[in-house]
């Protein structure tokens, strides 16, 4: 499911090595588009793809650079307040719905300041005691490629022209899947949370003990044949499988279909395709996920149950689980790396999780109420962004981002 | 704090004894309202005392004489038409935002259908088979008290009048309260959900072992005293002790205080009284309740630390705790009966939950996304409604019922 | 046409006898309603019947209590808060959406508060002073019992039940009407406006003379029949006939047939019942007036064409046309009492018009922009209430009055 | 007031050379803006300077070269579809708000469009039978070279940036301005409308006679410097001067100033620029002139009025005024060019008004409710499309156009 692009990207290797190629990619992702595809937004929860590089350059001058280099100056004293995104502690800046209302400055100007905010970081690149803010901002521009991907897909996908930003790639001829084979887990303690070992976001940890039931975790996600069963079967129209307030949701908003859908094809970066049966289903919301979950006659896993799978999965993550057997053979089998998968975990603090101070502190932890957990990557994630740990979020009602799901069981 | 009034009233014995008095608590409560009192309706969330007095006869009438009374035949036939409450199974309803206008039928006509479905259910309370659904019935009706009378204080709110549904009870004299006593829990494996001794809701269930770290809970709720030193720190305008969705939720809706206070009064089922700064705080929502909770350096407790704790003070209860020590000294205070206190737990369901088959099963399930869970009970809940296990919910930005919180911190 | 009931009253003589009649006749439309009818609120357009009967009892107390009685102490400090409308010198007061909060005062505290305010104006009625403002508070009482009827017309509509305030009259044997006679006018200069006899609102002057080009107007209003024949040629969807804002709404609003249109029936004060094609058609917007007489190859009037018609057809009014002929021998057949007819003049000021000094100077002047003129009167205005020279305004989209129209065309 | 440029171009001649160069002057004023400038939709309003050059292009594509050049093939098929305004004759189009989402086709790729399309008109522009849809096409593109920068304007606004797109003219140093001087008019029945000669709208007609009571207009227009004193003297606050719906308005969205005033400057097409307090005030509503000008003791003038007065001022225009005198001695000044200006009549029908027959009879009549006439020009209306008989409309809270008042008073 080659949709995007971040995901062909892996980026490793040090810390300035990766700074390089991490900047270097935001503005790879961009070339494609014309100053005035890189202006629009198409809606308050998207932004202008020169936004996002203008925002990723913003962070780097701001928590780097400003507080970091001696008699740096500003490259533009007035741009902060126009790329700020949330960061009440870094003071007033323009209000979300009117990013879309920047002609200026253009596409070249912010490519301009990007590259002269890259060049003056190098100097900090090798400074141990920034490093974990150094991870933070490579984390977070990478964050934003992903963004970037789904926020342009969201503003061509409004011109009734169909506009496409790549060329289509070859054919991919995806064979049937076969039937879902339950991947089992025992329950019991699991050790929940990043390690410690690398990068990880505030909101990972503490890593703790979770105490789970004995589950079982589908070895694939739902296809879009599947859900075109779902859809055939009355599923949109069947009050029995869903959420109140998604029922509510369906009506008010006249839901069908997956965002993007239209009869066999689908919107993608590269226009209106044929949609392809075997491929994961996505682009759906959470209140789709469980209903569909529902008209199956299983659920979404707990987030902590997909962790615990996860880390079978995936050996090398150095979690443990307590008492659990060995990795499983059908390995980590498109645990990251196709969609985001829901959980019907809610977006919550770990025990003993605290912000970091100051303003990055705000990166995560304001968020925690209202969203759900979701899980693993998607297509258009960078390669070496996701973990077993890692832990994406969003409202109930959005799909404009790569969404889909695995379904889970009780064991 | 005798704000309300179905807390004054404690229903036990025997089943039949207990539908008859549940009965003729719904209407004693509406006594004091005149037809049109208990017509309005000030808000979506909110439903007229008629049509509380009416929905829970048409439970009985519904769920019990239709389907076991033979040749039993509907008072009037379109009237479960206007009061079915959400029973997606039950067929097409009035839409909520109407049953404000509902100024026919009038009030003694409901009561009279009161009087006939009360009086008709006599041979069925003896039945052993229908026990589960007459308790649940009891339940229904008692939640709906609580909220006829929440509803009402928010009907009677709007006018400027500041009308009263009965006499101020004489002064109080609360004593100043102590600082808080941390109440320590030490971790550990505890039993979470009803036992199965006696009624419970769906939601409560099943029984299930959740893994808790070490937490302390304080052994009274925050009071008005301790709110209004929030306020005058300016606690409504410091951003950084809000959640992003509240600060958003305090900017558009201009909060300032909690819901019902004007000057050093607060408004109550008798109008406008002084408010007693020793009194717990009420009508305050999520965010609110987060909010102080940040401020004051603690957090809100989770739904599994508030029932450990609660069991350890009602050692009737039947639950138990895995290697807890002893009941504490201070005994259940306040635990039950001032106010709903919110935990920072999302009402998700507990593992292996499945909702009832049939409409009562549309009871619990359906409503779990983006709620979150208070427990405890409030002055407004009729005693023996509520237990350790109980779980009630609502949105992060509500907070016309009696709500308040108690602080939690990591041990 | 007898769906309301103000119509059938004719209330003439001295102005103590009709200031009298005109208060009783207030009571006497409520009186059909309990305490619960009269306090709801369908929507922010209309008032419950009880603030009616309060708002006309606040002008009395107001405007000529207050300010001419000696030593008056109102009768409760805090009602003018509750009652007044609109009159911004008057200081503030409730918020219009909220007058359907007010279940206190009660019903029969208004109708005490009635009774007081009617016998303590007994000494002014014989002052000749007086006699202007009293003259305008009978109109003003009389303007707000048609509106008491329409309000409540729309509050019983809510309800599912089809409740009814009066029983159906007995059947009435409309007979077909005969094929529209086109009345016509030879244009020039007429005069407009009220010419000083008896009492007018200031919106209805001054007196001015207006060019008018050769006309003719239908002799009857549009009825039922005729209306049903544009639904069945697909008027309302016919983009063609409608103006932008009026296809803007029909689209928005899912319009397809008048309000309190249902099949072959429609809703009355007597609830549902059968719609007779002979009958005026009433309960429509300005945009869907305008259709119709487009689909119908003709136009709505303005208002100085139908303000010189129907005086030709009023010889009584005092109001003489510039070289106009006789009276037509259609007479003045249903120039007033079916229904409001629209006119596609906009609610503006006469030429020299100056409202006048004092919070009763709000009366009309400000509501002057966005506004349609109709003319005419209805079912439900008091006998004696209407003249050639009378404006009433609403804006395009409203229709909860007993509006219908009738066709005009160039001569 | 050289806020904008199509002012400084008059475009007089042939009608081929006319059509050149209007579709010359359009490119012209779109070229200081780059790709992005020309995309983004600032509301929905507005459209974007890429929209109005492609659909004033699809004017002559439709009306002109597909009907009338045999096998003329569209430049684009699906092209109709983006840039169809609101002709519902000609299908099915973009939804209005969608307008700003167009980043393709790109700005070049319309200029492209519009030197074919430009050329392809070549052999038409000579065929008599043609001249009037011809002339409506240049009027038309005229008209939205006005709207081009209005709509720029607002868009550029939206920026903290303060973008301009073109340098500030050298300072015009501005006498202060006079006192009013009353331009008197005896009233009579004046000829209205276009009297044949030349090209107009279809709104303009059909000539007829109007009675006017004697009034007088101010010489000049209100300007900033007497804005500022209704503003000094609590204008904005003072609810006795406002129509109710203004007065609405004013609490809703919070309004104190015109549109675009900042402090001392104002918001222009060259940034943010001091504000002269001698020239005509603008970018005010419909609601805030008619306060000002009860305010000032005077009126709006109606838009026969204004005409009657343009004509004495425009003895070339070929309207006479019946009886009426010699043209007043300061002549036109200041009727055309500065502002358009408001008048207090709602944009209606005059008498046998017919729309035309086909798509093209949509330009105006449709949109005959709730707008009201502005008379005049403004300094972006480019020179030789504005006339006596010219009416302009917009809706009653509107004021992105270049909007000023003109005081009226009766003789």
């Amino acid at each position: 499911m080659s949709q995007a692009g971040a995901a062909s990207h892996c980026i490793t290797g040090e810390i300035n090595d990766r700074f390089v190629a991490t900047r270097a990619l935001s503005e790879a992702l961009a070339a494609p588009l014309s100053d005035a595809d890189a202006t629009i937004q198409s809606m308050d929860d998207a932004s202008p793809t020169k936004w996002h590089l203008a925002h990723t350059t913003w962070f780097w001058e701001t928590f780097l650079l400003r507080d970091h280099v001696p008699d740096y100056r500003l490259w533009r004293e007035d741009w902060p307040f126009l790329f700020n995104s949330y960061y009440e502690a870094e003071g007033a800046r323009l209000a979300r719905p009117s990013r879309g209302m920047l002609s200026r400055p253009t596409l070249a100007e912010i490519v301009e300041w990007r590259t002269h905010v890259t060049s003056a970081m190098t100097p900090l690149l090798d400074d141990p005691a920034l490093a974990p803010l150094i991870e933070l901002g490579i984390a977070h521009e990478q964050q934003h490629q992903e963004l970037l991907l789904t926020d342009i897909k969201h503003a061509l996908f409004q011109s009734p022209m169909g506009p496409a930003m790549w060329e289509a790639p070859g054919a991919v001829q995806l064979d049937p899947v076969d039937a879902i084979t339950w991947l089992a887990h025992p329950g019991g303690i699991a050790m929940i949370g990043h390690d410690g070992g690398g990068f990880a976001f505030d909101n990972e940890g503490p890593r703790h003990r979770v105490l789970l039931e004995p589950f079982a975790l589908a070895d694939r996600l739902v296809t879009n044949g599947e859900w075109q069963e779902f859809i055939d079967d009355g599923g949109y129209r069947n009050v029995a499988v869903w959420l109140s307030d998604g029922w509510a949701w369906v009506q008010a908003e006249g839901i069908g279909a997956p965002l993007y859908w239209r009869e066999g094809d689908h919107f993608t970066h590269s226009g209106w395709q044929p949609r392809n049966p075997h491929a994961p289903v996505t682009h759906i919301s959470y209140y789709e996920a469980d209903a569909f979950a529902t008209w199956a006659g299983a659920r979404l896993p707990t987030e902590f149950e997909w962790e615990a799978m996860a880390q079978r999965n995936d050996p090398d993550a150095g979690n443990q689980l307590d008492g659990a057997g060995p990795p499983l053979p059908t390995g980590g089998k498109s645990f990251f790396g196709d969609c985001w998968q829901f959980t019907r975990s809610a977006y919550l603090p770990y025990p003993r999780f605290r912000p970091a101070e100051g303003a990055v502190g705000e990166y995560n932890g304001k968020f925690m109420s209202g969203q759900v957990v979701l899980r693993g990557a998607s297509c258009a994630t960078v390669r070496g962004h996701s973990r077993a740990s890692y832990r994406n979020f969003f409202y109930p009602h959005q799909r404009w981002q790569f969404t889909g799901l695995r379904l889970a069981k009780d064991a």
